[in-house]
């Protein structure tokens, strides 16, 4: 029995574990190419290439606000912004109105409500009678192999977006700060413009790999995919937005490709309300945003480092494996690496010897 | 003393620790028992269950396109989509407008701005003297215990979805592709129809857990949460949708309780400007898409591996503390794994004895 | 050779490393004072800074409800809700229009189909004739030093939010849901009124650092960020929403500073149809929500754990180097650590000794 002072003293004694050297070259050159192997590792793919040394965050906030400019002339009409894009706030999510069949100048019924009735409104319902005939016109303002060739791929949709990783406390826009008059005169350009974020709706649609006169004539939902790959231990200038494009709805199944929606525009005409229905084909645009921060953080790198440090020594369980089963004549490293106790009495070992001397 | 050589030849041999080996079955049993333990924490937890060879990347690009059918007829009106779906665009949220409260034919004062005038509007506001008294009608075209049964909520929603995760590369739709009639003839299905996302809005509803009439007559927020939950290791066609159903907005508080926002008509009528007014109670479909996608990368398994490997080796601890504490009798074990040494002149054991015989 | 009975019997034997204890006080307290600070570092920054034993949830399924109200009177009109928010829905993003730019009684050409003309049209374009003069009038509603005070900061916001922790089903609201009449009476405020969301449309742009007549003037973009931090280990009344209010539009570049946009009316006047085009400047809120919840987990747990264990083992690297180096005067401790095999025949070491004697 010792006393709780000797355990006191006992504490401040160093131990370190004994160990077997075993003087074989090849067993020693297979310990050091396993421990290189899982060093390069580490190193090479976790360090560097992984950047496991970082705590990362993804899912920025981000605000989005469009604008769109342009003017596009039909056969007998103009089409300028506040015609064409719906809706009108410039939000992430916006369509740009590439045909539409109109049925016009639906007179209403007595309830004064809502100013707009009933019967007339069976023409825009399948299965119902059609009490009335009904004046419908389609006014395209995109035809194909038309003479005077429609501007809408010429459209300009300016796209600013900003994001904030909270975490990292990081805030950048993809709109040059400084130059006041560089948005007035820049296109975007991946190398030059890439802070031009200015887009022509031909060059999205290209860019989605889709066929333009196509896509507007059953109209399809593009995304327009903003990725901020950051890594925040680099100078922010390293931290640009990577712009692609993509076409979003299933273009394939004919039952539910194309996009095209409906509303109406009401007037009270002659003292009776009327309603001109629209059914409208376009190309929406969806701003996706996303992207991810990474910086220098202690704990990832330490549980990477420790994680190293015992892999290392996963060497060992090979090459003891080695020693003992191929190296092992009559025992020599065996009897060295393991040193047998048999309860009550030690029979063999040096302490019980020195001890009788 | 030893030369540079010395050391390179030193750094070939192979080291393995010593191990004292005890042949005691109980203290070997409870050794083992504990490394299983561990052992099957981390094969059937840690790797089955919580699939730690995996990295994992969640909140995927997103694009939702929604269209609603169908029409309802109140006792002296037809609603048909575009009267009751704001806004139009079939965006992922949208609401059904399901009862309107219209203040008709504001008449305008002179000023020619915006075409709206100045008297009339202060009906509409609170605290302002009422210069002129107002006709203000309900049109509800859905009435609690109605002869005429609305159709409301026969109404059917068309949500498409498309999903993204960059990270995988991995895109995938709600929609079946190849098929062309599909989506014409089929209905929504857990089971048979899982890629026919067409829901009718009492089956959103109901889903929700609520009372319809009673949410059409308040108006409300249900959220139409669409979750990916997607192990890439396994074929594309494991990776499903799953849909659930959730009200939103907090229904017990009747302060906030309830849905409904006001918007205008504006008409010239006789030369004069006038406004509809219309406080809309609706049904807000919020469609929220979220996700997470898993597939096999070595970072996670090799740190998982090598936790695994070091809390095996936790046992030794436990049994240690066994052998050192409750079977060290007349100090067998700790003399054996314990090798004193004390400064300057070693005092005991072999190698002092070995040099000096 | 053994037999396989042998080597399971072996299997029962518990093993443990042979340890040197080298009686040096001040080696030992170098040696506990690596391994004091390596567990202060992980008990304290890892554990109780960083909660390394959570597993943690980002991105929560949101909803927001928002809702404008109040009324301002320019020099000869009244503006209410129906006028100044759009779009009208209620939102997560919405503008509040303060001032607009109207050109009106844009009479239409002869084409029928949406009722809108082009010549008029020319006045919207740029680089295109104006074939007519046009009356252009600017109403705005708030002036620079206006003698009437504009009402427009005093406009209240509310925002509902509710938030869904899929991975930890956990869902909360910032409305206090018990309390009816509370909503109506409350006021924000950080302390006292957290869940009453109400907020004067001033004291947003002023927490945003902005001025608000400047703002309103050109039109600018507030994020209301509503940010979740919640630790679900400690009860939910402690998992409150934390407000903060950003400007998110580019200020500096002029080119593309501030906020508006253009939409128009459409009348049929006098059996004409007419449009009357609005330039909207306003203030967009975008109300950003992002959030993370962290709870026990433990996978993360044991892995920091075993990194800590495996951690506090580096300690023995370093002493061991000064061990070896500094104080191992004539090989006394080398000699007891490393015991040297060379292949075939024991030179030295008790076991061959024993053996012999």
């Amino acid at each position: 029995m010792m006393g709780c002072l000797d355990y006191f003293w006992e504490f401040w004694n160093y131990e370190t574990p004994k160990v077997i050297v075993v003087k074989k070259r090849n067993l020693g050159v297979i310990y050091r190419l396993v421990q290189l192997l899982i060093l390069v590792y580490f190193i090479w793919y976790v360090f560097i290439i992984q950047k496991g040394y970082q705590e990362s965050e993804s899912g920025p906030e981000s605000s989005v606000i469009t604008k769109v400019k342009g003017v596009s002339r039909s056969q007998h009409k103009v089409w300028d912004v506040e015609e064409y894009v719906k809706p009108p706030e410039g939000g992430s999510v916006f369509s740009i109105i590439t045909r539409v069949q109109v049925t016009s100048s639906q007179t209403q019924d007595t309830c004064p409500e809502v100013g707009i009735g009933r019967a007339k409104y069976f023409t825009s319902l399948i299965g119902y009678p059609l009490p009335y005939s009904f004046i419908s016109k389609v006014c395209p303002f995109i035809k194909r192999g038309n003479t005077n060739h429609p501007m809408a791929p010429e459209f300009t949709i300016l796209i600013k977006n900003n994001i904030h990783f909270p975490r990292f406390r990081f805030t950048k826009g993809n709109v040059k700060d400084n130059d006041d008059s560089y948005l007035k005169s820049c296109t975007f350009n991946e190398t030059t413009g890439l802070y031009c974020p200015i887009f022509k709706l031909g060059f999205i649609v290209e860019q989605a790999g889709e066929n333009f006169t196509q896509l507007a004539e059953k109209g399809g939902v593009i995304g327009v995919i903003i990725n901020w790959n950051c890594n925040l231990d680099l100078p922010d200038t390293m931290c640009n937005p990577r712009y692609s494009f993509r076409r979003l709805d299933p273009k394939w199944a004919q039952a539910s490709s194309g996009y095209n929606y409906r509303f109406a525009k009401y007037y009270k005409h002659r003292g009776k309300s009327t309603r001109t229905l629209i059914k409208a084909y376009g190309i929406r645009i969806d701003v996706i945003v996303h992207g991810q921060a990474g910086k220098f953080s202690l704990i990832p790198t330490i549980i990477n480092l420790a994680t190293a440090l015992t892999s290392v020594g996963v060497g060992s369980f090979l090459c003891d494996w080695i020693l003992l089963t191929f190296m092992n004549k009559n025992e020599v490293y065996s009897a060295r690496k393991f040193d047998q106790v048999v309860g009550r009495v030690p029979l063999n070992g040096c302490r019980w010897g020195s001890s009788h001397l």
